[in-house]
């Protein structure tokens, strides 16, 4: 079903304040910032070294009534999701569901960079928040469904 | 001071349950499992996708006086660690320290596979367990300092 680890993604208060320790103490470097009004969120992905593996994807909340405001209220800061890279998001949701998993929205959302994305629900994933990722292709324009 | 993510770190009560929770519903494959005495964990290494990515480590607590029962008796499961590869541990350790972070032991602990590890405490790095690991050389020999 997954392809690989597409990113790591860590629940933060402040994401200037946690740019700046990323990049000063780890040496990492921040490639792409972004707002995802529909999550509540604002997203920074992060390279790791020379940036062939998965980024570090830092997310910090953008209103009161956002699911990463529960989250950190609920556990604070650390690590909040581990996101895969999948072909193809509706047969990796079908695929998903007919093993009995839960996956949260009926139809994918909009993630980083015009990614398509959908969530597994902890319960359903050994305690982990799981996002299946399609990205985008290479020209940036995201797959419509049929 | 890191080159890439080594692998992402998973707390679980119980080790054969999870196993077979990933490889059926998520279809990965099991490559490695160790028990660590130092630790007091056993851990298995699960590759995914084609493996060209970094794994997931699922770990489960030996003993009542494991890190990680006291991780798990306080969060549960999910994700417990984000380990980095490093060239060389003591440079690493030494470059972290001279920035100000706390990195856990003095000297290396020995990890997976005859890996050399050492950790930095959630505090110093927002709330993330942070594993450094410098891997075996491929003879599977560990490095031994001078
Ligand atoms: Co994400
Ligand atoms: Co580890």
């Amino acid at each position: 079903v997954f392809r690989a680890i597409d990113h790591v993604g860590i629940a933060v208060h402040d994401l200037e304040a946690a740019l700046k320790e990323y990049e000063q103490r780890f040496g990492m470097h921040v490639t792409h910032i972004e707002v995802n009004d529909d999550q509540g969120v604002v997203e920074a992905m992060l390279t790791v070294g020379d940036g062939d593996g998965p980024p570090l994807q830092l997310l910090a909340p953008l209103r009161e009534d956002s699911p990463l405001t529960k989250f950190l209220g609920k556990r604070g800061e650390g690590v909040q999701q581990i996101a895969y890279t999948v072909d193809n998001i509706e047969i990796a949701t079908a695929q998903l569901r007919e093993r009995g998993v839960e996956v949260l929205y009926d139809e994918p959302r909009t993630g980083t960079a015009g990614s398509r994305v959908n969530f597994i629900h902890p319960k359903n994933a050994g305690g982990v928040l799981v996002e299946l990722v399609e990205q985008a292709s290479d020209d940036g324009t995201t797959r419509r469904q049929p």
